[in-house]
C-alpha cells in the first residue's frame, strides 16, 4: 500500500484538526466536516491483501483529518468472478474478525468509513457495503439494483425497506451501490430518508463515461446532498475501471475528481448545505423549497408493481 | 415570422415524406419520425401576435416533414408578468377559438403539436400545454412543480393523477413543463406510463446552464425516452432566456442543440429504440432490462406525504 498516497483535491492538510472540533465533529456545531474517497487498485480475490490496503488507507485518510472515507464495491473480495462458487470463497459475514480489524482502523483513525464486500448470511450472497465506525457496524446496504456483470451476476438484489441512513456523529450517511446509480429512485429514497451525503461504492467498467460526467452531478443536485463516489482504477482479472472517483455537492459542482491515479482524495464539506433543501436565488426573497414543492401524490405511479418485472429477461 | 427559418440540425428536408409513410406516420410500422423544436422569440402578452408565430411555425415544421413539434412555456401569452390581472388577461379557455386555430394548423401541417398557454378553467389559471393533433385536442397537462418565477407565482399546480401519456398516430407522447425537470419523478411517471417522447416545453432563465447540458440528457437516459425541449430565446419584458432547444435520445445523446438561434429544429428519431426499454451492450448476450430491473417495493418514501410541504414557505 506504500504506493497509495494521501492527495488533497480542493484543501491543505490540516494538522490543526483536534482543535477544531475534537473527535468525529461531536463537538461541531455546524457542518463542516472533511470526506475522503479512497481509488484503490483491486488485488482481485485475495481478501486479506485487500482488507490490509483498506485498513491502510483508513489510517491514511484519518491522519489527514477525514471524517468520512469511502471505498469501492466489493474493495475486500474483488469484483470480477466467473462462477458463484469463486465469490463465495471470498464472501464474509458481518461477524467476520476483519470487520472487527476495519473497525479497529475506523477507531485509531477517528474517522467512518464505508466498504464494499460480498456478504454471506445463511446461504444467501450479497453485494454489501458497510458503514463503520469506532465503536463499530453503523449500517449495511445490500444492492438493489444488479447489473448482471462482475459478482452482481451471482448475488440476490437486496430487499430491505427499512431506512438505509445511518446517523453517525458526523453527519447522516446514506449508502447505494453503483448500478442503483442509474435509477433515480435509489438516491431520491435516501435524500427523503435524511442523507447529507451519499456513499457510493463502485465498480465502474471503462464506459461508464456517461454516468461519471452527468448522472453523478444530476443525482446530487436534484436531491441537494453531498455524493461520494469511489471507485476502482486501474485492471482487476482483465477488466479495465474508469477511476474517475469524486465528491459531488449539493450544486452538482464537482469538488473532487480523481481521474485515473490511485489514492486516497479529499475536500471539507459543509454538511449544513445538504440539509437545507433551497435553491437560494436571492436570499430572503428568492428561494425555492426543492423538498418542499414535491407533490408526493401525484408520483404513484413509481411505486406500483410492474408485471415485466418477472416477464422481460435480463 | 418571417425571420424564423427551418433548420435540420441532423437530417435533410425531406421532400419524399408522403412516399415514406402516409400521414402522421399511420401506415408506419417501424418508429421513425420526425421530431421539430420551435426556439421562437416571444412577443410578450399579444396573444395574437404569438399565435400566428405558432401557426407560422406549425406550418413550417409540417412542410419539412415533421410529425411533431413542440413550442415554449406559455408560447402563446408570454411568460412574464407582474400580477395574476396581468396573466389573466391573456389566458384562454381550452374552448377558445385560438385553440381550433391551431387544430386546423395542425391539419394543414399533418402534424402533432405541443403548445403552451395559460389556461383559465372556471376562477382557476394554470400554466398548461395542449398536444394538437389534425383533429382536434389530445391532450391537456398543468404544470405540478412551481418555480415562483413569471407566471407561475400566480397560477395553480395541476393536481391530475391521470395518465398523462397521449397516444398519438406517431407515437405516445408524455409533457411536462420546465421546472418538473428538476423533479425525477415527473419524467419517471411519463416514462411508466408508456411515453416514447417526453415534450417539454420551458423558458429557461439564463442562469439555467446545469439544467440544459446535464439534467435533460440524465431524464432522457435514465428513462430510455427521447426528450423535446422548447425554450425561448431572446428577452421578453427586460429578462433574457436562455435558448439550448434540444432533442436528447434514450441514449443521452443531444441531436439536436439549438444555441441561441430562433427558427424550427428538427430531427428524425426511431421511436422503437424508446420502447425497448434495454440497454443493450452485447446483444442477445448482455441486455440490461431497465425498467423490468426496477424495484417499486423499496421506492414507498417517495410517495410518502411530506409534512414540510405544507411548513416550508417558497
Amino acid at each position: 500500500m506504500s504506493s497509495i498516497d494521501m492527495q488533497h483535491a480542493t484543501c491543505q492538510y490540516r494538522p490543526e484538526r483536534s482543535e477544531k472540533g475534537g473527535v468525529l465533529g461531536l463537538n461541531r456545531t455546524d457542518g463542516a466536516v472533511r470526506i475522503a474517497v479512497a481509488q484503490l487498485p483491486s488485488a482481485g480475490p485475495k481478501l486479506d491483501v485487500n482488507l490490509g490496503a483498506t485498513i491502510d488507507a483508513i489510517e491514511l485518510a484519518g491522519a489527514a483529518g477525514n471524517d468520512l472515507v469511502v471505498f469501492p464495491e466489493c474493495t475486500l473480495s474483488g469484483y470480477m468472478f466467473a462462477s458463484r462458487a469463486e465469490a463465495e470463497q471470498v464472501a464474509i459475514g458481518l461477524g467476520d474478525q476483519r470487520i472487527e480489524h476495519l473497525v479497529r482502523a475506523c477507531r485509531r483513525a477517528s474517522t467512518v468509513a464505508v466498504v464494499g464486500f460480498l456478504e454471506t448470511d445463511g446461504d444467501a450472497l450479497y453485494n454489501c457495503a458497510v458503514t463503520l465506525g469506532p465503536d463499530g457496524v453503523l449500517g449495511t446496504y445490500r444492492k438493489q439494483h444488479l447489473p448482471y456483470l462482475g459478482a452482481d451476476r451471482f448475488v440476490e438484489p437486496g430487499r430491505g425497506e427499512a431506512p438505509r441512513v445511518v446517523t453517525t456523529p458526523i453527519g447522516r450517511i446514506g449508502v447505494m451501490i453503483c448500478f442503483d446509480l442509474r435509477f433515480p429512485e435509489s438516491a431520491r429514497v435516501l435524500a427523503l430518508q435524511g442523507a447529507d451525503v451519499i456513499a457510493m461504492p463502485t465498480a465502474w467498467p471503462q464506459d461508464a463515461v456517461f454516468l461519471a460526467e452527468h448522472v453523478t452531478r444530476v443525482r446530487a443536485l436534484e436531491n441537494l446532498v453531498y455524493l461520494a463516489v469511489a471507485d476502482r482504477a486501474g485492471d482487476e482479472n482483465g477488466t479495465a475501471f474508469l477511476g474517475q472517483s469524486q465528491v459531488v455537492s449539493p450544486a452538482g459542482e464537482v469538488l473532487i475528481n480523481a481521474g485515473n491515479d490511485h489514492g486516497v482524495f479529499s475536500t471539507e464539506v459543509d454538511l449544513a448545505q445538504a440539509r437545507r433543501k433551497k435553491l437560494v436565488m436571492i436570499p430572503g426573497e428568492y428561494e425555492l423549497g426543492i423538498f418542499a414543492e414535491r407533490k408526493p401524490a401525484q408520483y404513484a405511479e413509481i411505486t406500483r408493481p410492474v408485471e415485466s418485472s418477472t416477464r422481460e429477461a435480463r
